[in-house]
């Protein structure tokens, strides 16, 4: 292997080249604004003709920015799953999603995105690497209303953006955040199974402490109970394939007359579709399965799912744009009192993708 | 949100606790050894009473370590697949058990693990992540000979662990890598096969610019040729459940009798069993089929599949602790000639899992 730092071009090379001194150079490349342009130009063509990368830290030190951000996906204490968390998180189709839509935005900026999985004995650690400069803001991708990371982060200063409105838990108001119309989603799918003709509804839901889904699971209970039906069954799962298999299962048993399920996400769709079509019932002839997200997972599920569509990739576009914003408010030495250009939270509303399974 | 720094302890404010000169609390921070023992003390708890976290771009500036360490996940250029690079990595379970593994050994030593996806736009952008020091070593993965990505960052100096042994491509030799006995992998499951009396059978391979996979395919194929048996039907795919019902229905149009399939991996094993299935072969009664990476999705595949283990989160663990050495031996100005403790090359033991499937 090569020695550490083996034919790196140092500043002493490009204050050579361009005939300045080592102080000029640091100047230009700190973007401190008194330098005559002339000498801008013959320091940045030394630049170039060296090779000359800035030193990180040195350079972090006058301009306070890394250049990096940190997508965190934190999991609460307590919460529990037959899956570990990194395997969870690591085989949902969403977070290849997030991740897409905000490179889009900070690629052209030159902001590098780091992925960070937070599960609860990473927290400390998460949050030192925030506090200690790493990155220059985080996107925070969180489920639960009981997750402390968020108020934390928050709490250190850093620009953060939540990928869902959250409320209490110490967090305060005016955080910045990108969040789907929740509540219009359950109530898509509770429309589309009734107008298909399904009487016996029943759901499948993930974790009741995610606000989010908590809202979609009242809305389709309200929209059912509001068409003169009976309370949809409810079977609890953990957004997985087994987990919505083995939620199927106990539907089966304790509603035998179910005819339509709506499950959570599109992965506990797809357990559900297959658990049904292993115990015999035809899928959507005998029961209609309608899921959440329009992940790759829902075209790919046999049926392909008929399902509620998120907009993802879009959603993170936005959280990346309002992060830059509040970097570069941070920047700028903008106090509470002027805000982004950007509204602080963003709903996108949802819209129902029929494909085969209801 | 609070404003940036508001709140956040200063140097100062320890070097009026602790009655010191701010030039010595920065002495004793930055582990200068000609510091009084008693002073050193004295600051070190005027550090814990304020709170204190020292700047992180400061203190690499004398540490040269950021405390952080990169897995990448490189995509070679050229390599297409219906599913976009981000959605695939984030769906395949692999990533989640590596991860899993580093966590375990960087955990203990606070070293922060951040998971960097390298497709080619972004090359540039992570060799000058590397480059600047934003972290003090790099777990790469990546999965053809062809990836120019290894060896550039190889190149800059710092420390870099392969998850698999490359050569060509530039790469010098005595990189720390490790691997999985791949050849071994194939025979076993070749071996499965024979051994329960399965007589034509094919492969569904992984793009075969992976030197792991053409390594499995060319050992599975020499095994069954050894039986007196002719070459295996070959159908190539792309790692994806989708890929994987592709590949089967173009096996059961070109090759109506088969009756064993090997699969390069578990995904594809997943997609495979379920074109089978959908097309009326009884799994494994008419067809058996074997998998690859005993990963999640071996056991949750209906039948639960036979596969070879490759045990990830352990080779994950050793790859952690190479880079480990790697990053000891680079900040005690370790030259070329003083290797790490640890083998460079590690090689893992594959085994046969036998469950429903073959």
């Amino acid at each position: 292997m090569a020695s550490a730092s083996s034919g790196r071009p140092t500043l002493e090379a490009v204050a050579s080249v361009a005939g300045v001194s080592r102080a000029t150079v640091s100047r230009v490349i700190n973007g401190v604004p008194t330098v005559d342009p002339a000498i801008v130009d013959v320091v940045r063509r030394a630049v170039e003709k060296t090779g000359y990368v800035p030193n990180l830290a040195a350079r972090s030190l006058v301009t306070r920015r890394s250049g990096s951000v940190a997508l965190v996906v934190s999991e609460p204490p307590g919460h529990r799953s037959p899956l570990p968390f990194l395997e969870r998180i690591f085989t949902d189709p969403y977070l290849g999603r997030v991740t897409a839509g905000a490179q889009e935005v900070l690629r052209p900026r030159d902001i590098h995105l780091a992925i960070v999985p937070a599960d609860p004995p990473a927290h400390d650690q998460v949050v030192r690497y925030v506090r200690q400069g790493h990155v220059d803001g985080v996107l925070l991708i969180t489920s639960s209303a009981a997750d402390p990371l968020p108020a934390r982060l928050v709490g250190l200063g850093a620009p953060v953006v939540l990928s869902a409105r959250i409320a209490g838990g110490g967090m305060p108001d005016g955080v910045p955040a990108v969040d789907l119309d929740q509540a219009a989603g359950g109530r898509l799918a509770a429309e589309h199974l009734l107008a298909t003709g399904r009487r016996n509804l029943a759901v499948v839901t993930g974790p009741t402490d995610a606000p989010f889904m908590r809202a979609r699971l009242d809305a389709f209970a309200a929209t059912v109970t509001a068409a003169g039906l009976g309370s949809p069954a409810v079977a609890g799962a953990d957004f997985t394939r087994p987990g919505g298999e083995a939620a199927a299962r106990t539907l089966l048993a304790e509603v035998p007359a179910v005819d339509g399920i709506f499950a959570g996400n599109d992965l506990m769709a797809d357990g559900v579709s297959t658990a049904l079509q292993a115990a015999g019932r035809r899928v959507p002839d005998d029961v209609a399965v309608v899921g959440f997200d329009d992940s790759s997972a829902a075209a790919q599920a046999h049926p392909p799912l008929t399902t509620i569509r998120q907009p993802v990739a879009a959603m993170a576009r936005t959280m990346a744009e309002l992060l830059l914003d509040g970097i570069d408010a941070r920047e700028a030495g903008a106090g509470d009192t002027t805000g982004p250009v950007r509204d602080r939270v963003v709903t996108f509303a949802p819209r129902l993708v029929v494909r085969e399974s209801a």
